[in-house]
């Protein structure tokens, strides 16, 4: 037996704040470029739910300043539901707190993005957040920040403010880096735009508006709906959660309350696979046998495929649309997968095939990535998407255009099964890589029909030249042979290609 | 004014344990593999530092096994300081809680890492993690897991159990893809051996041993020291926090107090720099005047450099043998840069450039990159060290062996500026780029040097095989000519060329 030890180990806890303060890379905040860009991607997200949250057509106003070297002042406007007045403080001087949005297709992390805006302005330039909100009329303006050991917001100032309409800003000043952030933040917009059509996006630099882009439809896309959870997505945790307040519940009621696609006799089924008696009591359940019906709802074939409704892909029209206005390509063609599912998530994949001279010309297609209406600009590498774009042989299919050309691919799913930390690229469970798959070959295989057709229609005009010219001599010699008018002659024959010809 | 309108906002907050379940990409374990990668990293940590800690030579031992498929139970132990009981059921049961370490190189993340592993294994598992802990020569056991929702542990078994030694065992089962990680598990073990030269690793993969490696040296480096914070390091959130207790503090009384490098003479410049009374009280100044203050200390010139006593960088004798150890390179080269400073946290980078069979043959070197004393598998791209490697016209030195080349890079800092999220690749602050350019640019010329002299030793080599037949030669002819013992001659000539020679 040793004997006694020494250590200086002195044990603590941090608050979610404290942590994220050390640890500010984790949320996209690493450096002043990163910071600059996350801020503008936080808030935009915010505003953009917060007009769709009340089936209002966003109108966000992104304005940068830079006042001195180093410093951005970042401000976002929008037009959306505004903020219940009791709410403000948590929801930006409290990190880990947010509005709840139930299973469903969403944008951004719950609890830390906006947050993290707050405290990397406040360590950096030691300025507080000016929330200017309005809601159901009354407007309030509030400056705070957040006592970081506590994680608590501390309101600096809060009075009375109307505004135009309902809506809020929200303004930052941090230690930034516009210069460097200022493309990134560009093609941050504008690609948001295609993946939100019916948005309108606009950004001012130093008050010149630099972008003013969408809308491209007039209408907003149906809010998705809120489901039960899959049974197949139901790891111990899940099963736990929804048993508590059943405990009176029987086996089987319990399974259709808590789960989509489990009816009475898929409930009965799944029962007599467990071999447990449907009566029990979900109260009187062991751990092991929880365990066991985790295990069992996650490998069992037969339930239905998860619920769709809770998706909002961008759709054809609208996607098609958007990426007319923003690329004007001179050819695009759209297709989809889905829904189809993994473990236990619905998900659903879009893509568009464009060519044209806004695109860079190469052997593959530019490729913009998209996960829940949200652009991933970072770490294209390492997602299944650009992984399996590169298993596909472009080089078999002709493209119209020469070359100039993209592929845009949208993934929603209720749970976007991120590679890494930054949530910038989609990892690969063989459902979504297979779909993938099939969807940028079909994609190859319309362009490459295009391309034929484009190139049938160049032969068939040079075809239908060659004859114009030579009638119009035909006809031109004819007339002087018979002592007709030789001018009306030609005239008369060069009518004759007049008009639509393929 | 708009009339009400319904909104289904929500609020609410999660606790740091729900955050990292539903965002656990973020902590490394966003699919199987990097899940069975991120847990052995994380515990064989753990075990590093608890044997640094009381100074004892670390032995780990990393059992992998794979009962069923999807599922690896990972077991690491260790010959540390075992943990005081009071703090097991914390450390292991609650995320963002941990051992502090105050302001010192330190590897790991804290509060996150080992409970991550805990929430892993019970969500894909359901399995209660294993501690087994004799601290001080008392053994005792506990099986514990987490509530997610409270984020505090519960215990389900704990008893005494004495062990043969001080230590900890952790076993955890998780959901994890044991043939796609041990791959990289493998380069994690025999790169935290070239890390950690004082440490023997050792690891099982169902009961067959299939990797032991180090100790390459017998002692232990001196541990870092704790050290004050460097005042150009200081955000408001820092001076803010550095004043707490010591309002009734003279300004002069509270900069020597608080910061390195500050002493009467120094502190008394840095005021009449403010234009403060130095007797001005800690406890009198305004929210303005306390983020003048770090504004100021961030940018004053005049501070020495910070201390680096709370560094460990590798060394050249650890790092040289234990690269010798696990490589057996022909050749080797150490050198160093530091201790310099990015933004008040001292920094040093040393490297390693060997050549020999056992690294691939390239044009560049292949690159070792390490942290903290942790090596970075990931990320490789982002990384300043890697983007820097591209600059240098590495084909305008010659290297030894055939360009069979790696360069081993091992920065050391109290803070390492990561560049994302995942903690895998480092970030280009301009001193940090600077050093490691210089620094490549040296090993470059190093072994260039060894090349040429290689080079040398060949073609003298040669001379002395050709003049040693020419004089054996020579000696048969003149004996047969003189009638002396041919074959005597020959062997005396032969013996002028024994012995050592260039």
């Amino acid at each position: 037996m040793s004997g006694p030890e020494s250590t200086h180990l002195d044990f603590s806890s941090i608050s979610p704040s404290e942590f994220f303060y050390r640890n500010r890379q984790m949320a996209g905040f690493g450096n002043p470029t990163h910071a600059t860009y996350s801020t503008v991607r936080e808030l935009v997200e915010n505003s953009l739910d917060a007009c769709e949250d009340v089936g209002r057509r966003p109108r966000v106003e992104v304005s940068l300043e830079s006042t001195k070297s180093n410093e951005v002042i970042i401000s976002v406007k929008d037009n959306g539901s505004g903020l219940p007045y009791d709410e403000v403080p948590s929801a930006f001087g409290q990190v880990l707190y947010g509005s709840k949005y139930g299973l469903r297709q969403k944008r951004g992390t719950f609890g830390l993005g906006v947050t993290m805006t707050v405290l990397y302005g406040q360590i950096t330039t030691d300025s507080p957040v000016m929330i200017h909100t309005q809601h159901n009329g009354r407007g309030r303006e509030y400056r705070l920040h957040i006592d970081i050991e506590n994680n608590c917001p501390v309101v600096e100032e809060d009075e009375g403010r109307t505004r135009n309409e309902n809506g809020t800003t929200v303004a930052v000043r941090i230690g930034g880096d516009l210069a460097r952030a200022l493309p990134r933040i560009q093609d941050y917009l504008r690609l948001t735009s295609i993946a939100t059509p019916h948005a309108r996006l606009i950004l001012h630099v130093d008050n010149e508006t630099i972008l003013d882009t969408g809308p491209w439809v007039k209408t907003l896309p149906a809010q998705p709906t809120i489901s039960k959870p899959h049974p197949r997505s139901a790891d111990t945790e899940l099963v736990r959660r929804t048993m508590v307040g059943k405990e009176a519940y029987s086996l089987n009621e319990y399974l259709i309350e808590s789960f989509q696609q489990v009816g009475r006799k898929t409930a009965d089924e799944v029962i007599r696979f467990l071999g447990y008696d449907p009566k029990k009591l979900v109260g009187d359940l062991t751990r092991n046998e929880i365990a066991r019906i985790s295990s069992v709802l996650k490998s069992y074939d037969s339930f239905n495929r998860p619920d769709s409704s809770s998706l909002s892909p961008i759709g054809r029209e609208p996607l098609l649309g958007a990426i007319d206005g923003v690329y004007g390509p001179e050819y695009s063609f759209y297709t989809r997968r889905g829904p189809l599912e993994w473990e236990g998530h619905p998900f659903i994949i879009e893509g568009v095939i464009a060519s044209g001279s806004a695109f860079p010309k190469r052997e593959e297609p530019a490729l913009y990535r998209f996960a829940n209406r949200v652009p991933l600009l970072y770490d294209a590498s390492d997602d299944v998407l650009t992984k399996t774009l590169k298993k596909v042989s472009w080089s078999r299919y002709g493209i119209p255009n020469g070359r100039h050309w993209a592929i845009f691919i949208s993934f929603c799913s209720t749970r976007v099964p991120y590679q890494a930390a930054g949530k910038q690229a989609i990892s690969n469970p063989a459902e979504i890589e297979s779909a993938s798959l099939a969807l940028f070959r079909e994609l190859g295989r319309a362009a490459s029909k295009m391309a034929k057709k484009q190139q049938r229609s160049k032969k068939l005009q040079r075809r239908i030249r060659e004859m114009k010219t030579s009638l119009e001599m035909i006809a031109r010699f004819s007339a002087n042979l018979t002592g007709f008018d030789a001018e009306r002659a030609e005239i008369m024959a060069r009518e004759m290609f007049q008009g639509d010809w393929p």
